[in-house]
């Protein structure tokens, strides 16, 4: 068994975090945590370098740099090399130690490291589904070219490679995410309009951070989600199905040409996808990892999405069907409004119109370089926050 | 596209009849009906040999053979060659232009065919669950050393058979059957001892034979189903579980050793089933096969078995664990058992009864071969048929 070096990008996020913990549950030396990048939770970030003693760390700026190292100090631990920004963040990503990059910042921000994983070579397990939103083309692309494997770490994406693993790809017919329908499933329109951040938050079945918890009670998280599942798996947006799964314990299910589905259900535990992306082709057995007990169960609901209370899933499938630069887009303008519904600007409801306008607003043109899709990301966030700014002016005026 | 040759054992059965029509699916030339075998029903033969004109039919008695001529020259059809009993079961199913051999006859009579077909090195469609229940040892070997495919046609075996292909064997830690329940599931045990044939015979999810409907009804045969597992796809006993799910929606699952569930649905029409085991690897569009729409179904639930009411279950995993001939013992008891339920002889109550003295009274040996194993089947019928007439002789002073 050879050690396998792992570099984590958002360690101290809710992926991070899991991940290692993930590390951690081999009592043999199969992984070896050898770069790890975070934003500005240096207390944590401390710990896990105390504990995990990393060759190098990234973080977001030189002050967080800073109290890492004197931390880390109190706590007499020999510090690591301490990176700052983007370029510490690919420096991670492309740790040469490193064979597997677990790709789990939030948001735009890890696009450019992720990119230069792949480029590089490393296995990426990928949590950050933006990445794919925004630039599939030139992620799948790179991956290619390097002949780097990309792995999902979302629950979801995660359950389709596994339902994919026996099948051949041109007997598939069509891939069904399933989705929780997040705490509005059965809410009346009017609940949505005066939603607070507390409500939204309350997802029914996963623990996951703040973002991604709003983009469940939007479902847009769904929408990126067939955005990426396009570019995982090479399927048309026709051949992307959403059903609403409210006890989250199948995951998702692919239909094959002769009407047979094939379905994986699990646990509601992030740790699954996570070592089963870390340690693909095999899978192994983990005290830690609970299994499923079908029989204390509650029964297992489907149905269709309702898309006119969550036009953000029409939005997406109109961004994918696009292609090009609208997936940016849509992904920027969607970051910049759930901000702004956690910071209390706007309504939950408003996000989807935010995006739209955005979306409305933007000359579709090829996503041809990292700079195009760059550029179309600052862009949209700018044209965001102008409707974002018009949208509270006008609620304020209203109250 | 090659032609492939089809021998269908029991063809005018209910799996035969399906494996006629998804024949008769493929507009291509890609199946061609070569040989068929059948009992006694000699008009749906007849139709069946006028359109598919077989080379080779066998039917059970001389008697038959005649009627069959009789009819055919009516319909001027050209005969085929027409044989009779065991003997012309055995040509049918080794005949030369045949690649596939669909073994769906009900009971211990495809035992011998079945087993032909194998070591002629015929890829066997196997429908009849007796067939490795009595003998699986003996037809898994002859399947090693011809390099025949066995593919399970049941629908759990066959869903069982779809998940576990792309999972390596030593990853996976169960195979988890699933069970409707048949129609006395959540019925008190008194309605057990005094159903009818008609109430035993309501299946709540499928159409199927009257034997395997009543196997159903006592959840032998989910018993014989664990049996048959393991001799398909080479599970212990520990490691094959049965769960209860009434929908019949999920056909079967396999958990992971990293706790992961990988399950297949499907509606319930066994031509899904047949065709899957009739073209794989390959899977094929059908209209005629129908898509699961997962949001038009209700709830689905799972539960585990009530092994009080069912003994079945629990003397079939007693057979499997000790081996040798208890099996095959198991599976004649319960055929003349079920018989003489269909006969008003016994109750359905009564079964387990039968099969319990005939297995306690059995010396289990090893199953070393074809004369052991018929020998066995043939005593342990008289054991039954013994204790049948005690227990309606009973019934009758009783009475």
């Amino acid at each position: 068994m050879n050690t396998q070096g792992i570099a984590i990008l958002g360690s101290t996020g809710s992926i991070g975090c899991n991940t290692l913990k993930v590390v951690e549950s081999f009592a043999d030396e199969r992984f070896r945590v050898v770069a790890l990048a975070a934003g500005q939770n240096v207390a944590r970030l401390a710990e896990q370098v105390e504990r995990h003693r990393p060759y190098t760390v990234a973080v977001e700026e030189e002050a967080c740099a800073e109290q890492l190292l004197e931390e880390l100090s109190k706590r007499k631990v020999a510090p690591p090399r301490v990176l700052t920004g983007e370029g510490g963040m690919v420096e991670v990503a492309t740790h040469a130690a490193a064979r597997t990059v677990v790709s789990a910042t939030v948001g735009a921000v890890g696009f450019v490291p992720t990119l230069r994983a792949l480029e590089a070579g490393k296995r990426v397990a990928l949590a950050n589904k933006e990445t794919l939103v925004i630039a599939g083309e030139l992620m799948t692309r790179a991956a290619k070219a390097s002949g780097a494997e990309l792995l999902p770490v979302d629950s979801e994406h995660n359950a389709l490679h596994q339902c994919l693993r026996g099948e051949r790809r041109e007997e598939v017919r069509r891939l069904i995410l399933t989705a929780s329908g997040g705490p509005f499933r059965d809410k009346p329109r009017s609940a949505m309009e005066r939603a607070t951040v507390a409500e939204a938050m309350r997802h029914p079945t996963w623990r996951m951070g703040a973002k991604i918890t709003i983009d469940s009670a939007t479902l847009m998280n769904k929408g990126l989600e067939v955005i990426e599942a396009h570019w995982l798996f090479d399927f048309d947006a026709d051949a992307i199905d959403i059903v609403v799964h409210p006890e989250s314990v199948v995951h998702s299910m692919i239909e094959l040409v002769d009407g047979s589905v094939i379905a994986q259900l699990g646990v509601t535990d992030m740790r699954h996808a996570i070592q089963y992306a870390l340690t693909y082709p095999e899978r192994h057995a983990q005290a830690a990892l609970a299994p499923l007990d079908l029989t204390k169960l509650s029964a297992l609901h489907f149905e269709s999405p309702d898309t006119e209370r969550f036009p953000c899933i029409a939005l997406a499938y109109r961004a994918l069907r696009a292609g090009g630069t609208l997936p940016a887009a849509l992904n920027a303008a969607n970051e910049e409004a759930v901000k702004a519904f956690l910071d209390g600007r706007i309504r939950l409801t408003d996000i989807p119109r935010v995006i739209e306008r955005v979306m409305d607003a933007h000359e579709t043109h090829a996503a041809s370089s990292l700079y195009v899709v760059l550029d179309v990301d600052r862009r949209s966030r700018l044209e965001a926050a102008g409707e974002i700014a018009r949208i509270s002016e006008v609620s304020r005026s209203v109250a």
